[in-house]
């Protein structure tokens, strides 16, 4: 019973293939080989549009080479208040942006709502130059309470950013899970609904590492080589990360993969909703089920081997009702999740 | 009737002569001049212990200086959520840290509670190394709503942030009418109150150009002289600052110009509770007054000749109770500030 | 008989008080002020030519600034090896570049030569995204061996910089000795020949702390206001900075001032060509004498009162004559350098 | 034909078969997974000692974070003229340090010469704070002429420098290739004779994308982890890392995959030398052949499918007598060159 996180299992079997099979070859070096450029090649053409697309190793560096060519050193990027990028990456998007400025909004709401965000950019022009001003919008698709922001709300977000003169960046750390939950292509969920660049997260989600940074808007892309070298993320074997991209996204491996994992989360939800002790938090949208859970219950889980998270007070409903023996858990499915863990599970509920 | 800013004034004549009569010497540069020295010297006196005392231009460099001292890079800064540095320094923090983060509280109360500072500081653990340690708490003081820490709210915040690792800082731009208002010795609201370093603003209050970084801690002082040079700020002709700081302290010439501030204020804030239409936000316990005008009162006011500046909404009470036709404003009161201005702007109140 | 620096003494008595009759008057804060609007206007009439003008305090701010604006933080920056940007200014260029890296030519050579420029540029290409490339060129004017750049070597040299596509900074700390030196415009040794920021020093010439950044190429100033802020570099009381400026300009007070010092300076080196046991190791065209003294003469000097400094070993011409009891000294006039002073100084030589 | 790049290969084997068998388990991520910690433990057994070692993707990302945990960002860092690191890395070292400064010495010597440090250290004391201060010497073992430092060369580099307060970098991005040619332990080429810190490359020598930052002086480590996390370089499939490093060192792989390549460019060198219009630049003691070719050879030998390199003309001995219709190249040779690839190189030489 794995629900720890989906950072703890290796790649999906075609994926290695892929490492295997381009391992041999004699090719250039420096992200010229034919994997990396196949990979972006393929990037472009699933998106539907000619994007400049760049492969690093991980979330973090995506994410923070992304913001770092999007802003000014001195402005600030408005993000949800549970965003990877303002508690997870330990000030990585200041170090990329010499000192730009994260601003969380609505921390105790599942998401970032376009209300929010425009109350926030209408609160008064700024001063400048005293005060930092709002340059780009950052929003994790799927996001950190597992919800998925629909292509409406993607629109309405982006097009709030865009009157105020915000660009867009998605933390697609677990895109493709949120792609599965909204049936839709990944440009209407992306370029199509105003988003300026993607990270587009193949690692979570069985690649071993591997992120691929895809500019739709090109003219933001000028200085990522620059900044991929200068941080050392510019992979002198540049096949490794090309070739999981190529094996993932191949026959549509990614998406079968993504929508694993979302079956699987979406059956632990409804065991959680069925059984009379325990509820959701939010409803379950991608592949991260948050639950309330009664205390003993989760050691009886925790003695049966199950791996969970109980999760952050902070991040919850300002409203939450939980009991004195209850707790929240983070439960994450991964590509990698069976049937039998999930099954076992749900029998510990009741 | 001027009341727009503590910033629009010359230097008062006593600080005017220092400068004069520094000027004619031939003397050592870069800091080693006689004044320097001397300055310094006299802020250890005054304080009551043995400080390392450093001498710049301006309030942002005096802080950021102060903070990149304090921190590593990775790590965050409280402060309260109206403080200075977060709101009107241009991540001047940042770029002085390389990338430390500031975490605004309580932005709508009007000071930094302790009780605020403790509830974020045990909200869990932090998970190294994801998420940025918090390692230095700033408050201003007086507070940006023209309000006072006492001697009892500065040693509780200290406590609570030494408890947790953290060092605190000081922003005294407005220091010495703090001081004023206290009635307390310059030590007790300061290093014995746990104050780890003071920016001492000597501008606001009477000289054109010095700030005084005050290292009551002075481990913490060890990369100043490296840091000051580097960011462009060590003079060459230091006497400027010297001699500034020795005319302001001098026979507490510094004391009276801030007295004299407060005291304007003082009777400025009478006179709008007294009269029928007006009322204070806050109390008035430095040199800024905070208070609520009819918008046909203000308006009266600007053609009458008055400067004041109408304030942030976002940093109101949450309850403020304000009409339509109201408004709230911000008027500061300066060590030059006439006796005729005030009674004429009280006369424009009925 | 003080020759040790330009930095040690005060302002010029015109200069101190257009500070004085600055000081009265309440007035917009942070640049907005009457002083530096019409100083900086009064920089643009000077040089012919609509420039925009920063005022900062010091030379270090200046020179950090201005290349900043000019470079991204992962270019080069060529300068002569001697250049006080490399040599003086504890890597402030590469804290305010975030990171670029100074690269100093012709180190043995009393100038930077065009074709050793010529030559470096042309030494391969870079090999994005490995190699750093040069994009601006700094020369400073005078030199930091007293030599003034003619007007057909700076001509020179910024063509084959344009050429390359660096654009051209003059570190002017000293340009009004160089501009006196040269008997042209100062739009003639600036931008007429190529300059595309000049750093224009006044602090060594007369100021208590004020330079100006002159940028002709409107283009690189973009960025320069939110930098300036965020170093802590914008005075509240931004007539401290302005009033110097209008002081030291009006009826070519300036240029009186260098005239002076660079004709001490002048009569020094005579009479140490004259005497027999002295030398000079470069021609003396601006406020610095560099010399070749025996031991014995330099320690009656000191003991006479005389304060100069010995010279870098590492900075003299690769084939200089030295005996084991001669040393070389630098020797600086100052606006305030007395004829007494320097005639006793001379006396000392025989 | 191939000596373009040790880069430019894939994994051997055995790597590639640990990254397949640590590929299925579920593991702990972000470096808390076994191979990487049995990875770490491996290194501080065959060096002999208990070191702190932590593992990065690229051999950019392993020194620049070595050398920021080494030295301030006011510092300057020392290193041969022709540096990867200097010439190489665009900048990275100086964004992870916020701008400390590279100084190259003896670039047209094939190596760093303890006299060459020894006097650029002694040559006037810094004069702080204007002066940037030598905090770290690194030196790139093999060197990028392809020569060997040998055991007492190190000792003498590294007593010169400590003499001074330096501590001591060694960018190892060939040192197994180095290793080999000096019949040494690891320890003695490292620690023992003065190594602080050492960057252990296994990406050059049959790894895909894995180097090792092994902190000999334990004190430097402190602000690793942070560091490598703020830069991205923290994976979360930690595994990827650990695994490749586990199986290079396995059985010594890695030293027989060094001597391979050594081998090989052992037997180039002895064919250019023997033939009779070619001969070595350097001695050839790694893997890195320099050789004067005529360019008609040179012509003929591409045409005949072999990739080589040019070499950088500054970076060549300034004495070094080259005929016009010649040129200077570089043959690498990877653990998987061929003999038939050697043979038929020597072939095209006569």
């Amino acid at each position: 019973m794995y629900f720890g996180s989906d950072n703890q299992t290796g790649a999906s079997p075609q994926v290695l293939n892929a490492i295997i099979e381009a391992n041999n070859a004699v090719t250039d070096a420096y992200g010229e080989d034919q994997w990396t450029q196949q990979a972006c090649a393929k990037i472009s053409e699933i998106f539907e549009c000619d994007a400049d697309v760049f492969l690093v190793n991980t979330g973090t560096a995506a994410n923070s080479l992304a913001l770092a060519c999007m802003v000014d050193p001195w402005s600030s990027i408005i993000c949800h208040g549970q965003a990877h990028i303002i508690n997870d990456e330990l000030t990585a998007p200041e170090f990329f942006t010499h000192g730009a400025r994260l601003i969380g909004l609505d921390t105790q709401e599942a998401q970032l709502s376009a209300q929010s965000l425009s109350s926030y950019l209408s609160q008064g022009a700024a001063h400048p130059p005293h005060n930092a001003e709002p340059k780009a919008l950052s929003i994790t698709q799927a996001s950190e309470s597992g919800m998925v922001y629909s292509v409406e709300q993607v629109t309405e977000l982006a097009k709030v950013a865009h009157q105020h003169g915000l660009t867009v960046h998605m933390d697609g750390a677990r895109f493709t899970n949120a792609l599965v939950n909204q049936k839709c292509t990944p440009a209407e969920l992306t370029w199509k609904a105003g988003v300026d660049v993607l990270c587009l997260g193949a690692t979570k989600n069985g690649a071993l590492a591997a992120e691929a940074v895809v500019f739709f808007n090109k003219d933001l892309a000028k200085s990522f080589v620059a900044r991929r070298k200068r941080s050392g993320h510019l992979l002198s074997k540049g096949r490794l990360y090309g070739a999981q991209i190529c094996g993932w996204l191949e026959n549509d491996h990614w998406i079968e993969l993504a929508a694993h994992a979302n079956q699987q989360a979406s059956k632990l939800a409804a065991g959680i909703e069925a059984a009379q002790s325990t509820r959701l938090v939010w409803p379950t949208m991608a592949n991260e089920v948050f639950a309330i859970l009664p205390n003993q219950t989760i050691e009886k889980l925790r003695t049966a081997g199950a791996v969970l998270y109980e999760w952050i007070p902070g991040f919850l409903p300002r409203d939450l009702a939980i009991e004195k023996d209850e707790s929240v858990v983070r439960l994450v499915c991964s590509f990698r999740t069976q049937d039998e863990e999930v099954a076992q599970f749900i029998e510990h509920l009741s």
